[in-house]
């Protein structure tokens, strides 16, 4: 089990759901960078769970400890290391998932995997509250960004059978990622924040959850960014995306969509613009030959529904190996979506500067 | 840049399109694996352009050819190199690209980057021929995975509007990935193939290209392969799958539907089957909190059409920075797809070998 | 700058002299292993200060304290992370040293690599308190060799003009190991011991220091561990005791003496024994081909006199370029010798279970 | 096993000493740089057996051969592969090794690890052989390090009973460098070169062979490359370093001589020298904090003597499990120290570099 990310810059998360806390080192940022820590903490309470029905009640106060790497305000060059206490957790909630898994848990591989010995309450290390120290990193990469001129935002394109306006490929700007960036619930159009939240409470009412995709964009990403074969863009933004629980899908402007398409629609053709090269479309995202190309990046991430659901679902006895009907106590996200979208913004975010540094 | 792969076992990529020779080097196999160079010739013809109308009729003589690491036929656990070389190459055909980039290729980021200094012949080591040597490497991983019992095969799902049936991603089996990656246009339906191949010409006639969808499954794996936060099986297959030219979209199981569908539909519950835990759906693809569950592994890969098509298209020239029409000469696939299905095949195989070892 | 280490198992380190703590994340570790925490804080304290008169006298508690990793004592594969609280620490003696650094230690390099940023209190980054997290990470890789009948253990071969008895390359035994690495003052003869004492008392009644060697062995591995060219044991081994900061030298079995002698003299010739594979010498320190031989591991390390003496020296004002005479304040190891015995142990066992992992 | 070096230069050689070809691929050069081949032919020349009675008369056309990476002698940025082609390889020589292995050779070991699987001829992957390709990579570093003002330069420091002049550590410059680097025999003193030349001849004529030690100096690097803990430059280099076949030692500055030192007389003290903050020693060979301090590194290597020696030995056969005398056929080099030369200089080039780029 390897928690480690990054080749220029090493980031190593640690903790379990329920243990004394979690927490992460980032080994090799650059020295004299002044944190903005209110930045940080906003992106630590846009994932943090409690604020309002659409997310589990729980309160975590998710404030990040900085022990080293930081002085005066200061980054020195040598590694960072921050922790978040755990605090408020019921694990008396999880005394029966060791024996019956969740379906579509970690549950059962890890039974196995570990042979019982994981640490299984609130899902241990396998808890989605192990992207806080992610969304962590990423806020501190994102103001090391943001120095040079680059923008990450992102925003819920759907929940269920909602979508929020889609990103402009070609023309979405700084402006509009900031704007979304800052909101607790990220999205373009405030009708379909309604519309999304009216979905996952009819959800929540029905003992269930519901699945989305978040969309995200970068702008001001220099040509040449990443590499082919091996170190494309692409590569590394998806290798840590699919670190995130939940994420099922990940693809690059149109995605999907270009199964369908012909070469003389899919081709981003060259123009001259302000006397520089542009781009008279942007369906490969931002990124050709793995390559970041100076048109936005813009990366879709598939959510799975959180698979906790209070419904009696079918599972089996592990020990006794028979079936077995359960029952999941306790208070869930009905949709993790919301919560998740300044952890794919920090993902993007910590990727991106690790190809740059 | 780096065209480097693998954490156990390391596979080091070379060779420029109309170089001397491209090739790679594996390091870390297991010694006292007997290699049967048929199946690996198969692959490579499979991949190998020129088969037919749907391909470049330029005739690549792709034959491996294994300098280090093999003797009498056996692997000797020393790094395994093989090259391949370059033949019939007409450099002569792509002159006027290092100052007029084709569109949605790599030349534009490419010129930036390497200030010119890149191999533009061919596309250099950029090119869709650098896949060869990522075939071979997985068809030498298939080998030594079929010694454990696991299956990996791959089939077109999709091209333009043309669908394949999908695997049953419950109960695909052996014989059927097995049946699939034997052929040279791998389907399930013959009729899909027929339709696809008509969907192809049409394309070809039209001077245009076409996307598609390649679906790849494995049987077999134990419980418990890769790890969660960043070793997860997805992090590592879409990792691998985004360094293949023309690759946009990963998706597991379910993918980006999950972002319509409730927890009660999503999740996979489980049952006891001949005394052993089985999953009633298998909707995750094989793969929960990162770890292979038993289930058979799904993923699905999102193609773009091939950016070289024949049809008059905007770019500008990089010198006079003035927008000139762009005619691309040669003779280009229609349709990547079908010789993409055993370079999926093979980086699946080969990444799940380096978690196993 | 990066203080990762391992292949297999990740170790990352972080802190400062004076900040607030120090510890280290732990990645990879096998799950199920029942950790004896005494054996744990018997390495701490033999390299803690302050124990007499051979070390600083400043009273570091160094208890270090599991955050996660580890459940009801055994470890649960998931990372452990580990803290060490900083406390009784003067930063005020230190105030000078930011602007004339001290001959022999980082401070000047690190100025002009840091542009001033990096944290100067205590040696920040740089302090040899950072070895206390080494000594944890090998306490813990100690024990897990051990329960593969793999020991590891060191003692001092020299201070200054006196040496200690040599290990017997070829016979050196488990017992023996076990002994010396049990001291806090590790010797093979209490004569030795006698003498060293009073080496350092003068060293330091002279307000001078003094360096020396330690010798380190390791018994029990099985033969094959290792490879060649970029892998040798030699490599890693060396790798991860340049870390410890002061050694400036690193030798395998007979190490330079070598360099003196013939092939006739140096060849260790095999002979069979108790039915097995044996040798008639082990003048190449367990490792032939970059692998062990089943012989014991045996590598010198050579510690430079502690650079920090209250002696007058000569040294530059960086702010104004002026030379300056230095005088360092506070109590400081005439010999770190005794106290590095157990992070060369520590270094040689998390480096070892790294490579068998 | 891992033949691979490097972290932004990623180096990967393969091959085996009778096989068809050895070879390495260095991923990561920049782009653009002009390499001028006569310098590497003559590196590869001085590490090339034949010259004379000091080495083996076997003929081995050490021709690199380019395949890819370079387009009209220029770095194109992409992967650089170099093949060198087996010639005049006596495969019959070494036909009893195989059950019977070589004192002090990898012989033993790598039969236990690889059961038999392993190319033994000529030592196959083990091959000191395998360091052509090292002298090539660390012949493309030096000139790139050069376009920095940096040069490297080794030379024999001592053979047997003989020493050349060491080099000043804290004035050796360039000058010196480029002379001794340019030799075939590098040594300081011409009367050393002679008493060394005698030595061997001795040893030669007794059917034996003898060690010796080398020492290499790097002048012109900045202050700062390099960093403490796990990233010190006397890690990389002593990394590299022990991954050369029969080096046994590594030291830096005053090496295992600081044993026996004060601090008053080992420390490094400062002074102002034409405005510029310089030092009145070098007994730490240019490296402070694992960092360089801008005054030359400095490091010595102690190689083993050739294991081959041509007198009666004993050994043991390993399939009968039985003593039997051995005696090795085939010439053999009587001392591999004049040819290691450009071996230190090549990994010392290649392991700076990597930590500059």
């Amino acid at each position: 089990m390897s928690s480690n990310f990054g080749e220029n810059i090493k980031l190593s998360i640690f903790g379990e759901s329920h243990g004394e806390a979690i927490g992460c080192v980032i080994d090799g940022l650059p020295h004299g960078v002044e944190l903005d820590m209110d930045k940080i903490y906003l992106d630590m309470s846009r994932r943090a769970p409690g604020k309002d029905k659409t997310a589990t009640p729980r309160l975590e106060k998710d404030i990040p400890h900085i022990i080293s790497g930081v002085l005066n305000g200061v980054t020195t060059g040598a590694p960072l290391a921050m922790i978040i206490e755990n605090t408020n957790t019921k694990s008396g909630d999880y005394g029966n998932l060791m024996t019956v898994p969740r379906p579509s848990h970690s549950d059962y591989p890890a039974y196995v995997k570990y042979e019982g010995k994981n640490d299984v309450r609130g899902g241990g290390h396998f808890s989605g509250r192990l992207t806080a120290p992610l969304v962590f990193a990423g806020a501190v990469a994102k103001q090391i960004l943001e120095k040079k001129g680059i923008t990450v935002g992102a925003h819920i394109l759907k929940i269920g059978s909602v979508c929020d306006e889609g990103f402009d490929m070609l023309n979405v700007n700084k402006e509009m990622l900031e704007s979304v960036s800052k909101k607790s619930f990220s999205v373009v159009s405030p009708r379909a924040e309604e519309q999304m939240r009216a979905e996952i409470e009819k959800a929540r009412l029905n003992q269930d959850s519901v699945g989305g995709i978040v969309e995200c964009a970068v702008t001001g990403l220099p040509v040449g960014v990443g590499a082919n074969i091996f170190s494309t863009v692409e590569s590394k933004l998806a290798s840590i995306l699919f670190a995130v629980p939940a994420v099922k899908g990940v693809e690059f402007g149109k995605g999907f969509e270009f199964g369908e398409m012909l070469g003389s629609q899919a081709n981003d053709q060259y123009c001259i613009k302000d006397e520089k090269v542009a781009m008279l479309s942007n369906n490969n995202g931002g990124i050709l030959g793995g390559m970041t190309t100076g048109a936005p990046v813009v990366v879709s991430v598939a959510f799975k529904p959180t698979p906790s659901i209070s419904q009696k679902q079918k599972s089996v006895n592990l020990q006794t190996m028979k079936e077995e009907e359960l029952v999941i106590n306790g208070r869930h996200d009905p949709c993790i979506v919301p919560r998740a979208v300044p952890v794919v913004e920090g993902a993007v975010a910590f990727a991106l500067l690790d190809m740059m540094i």
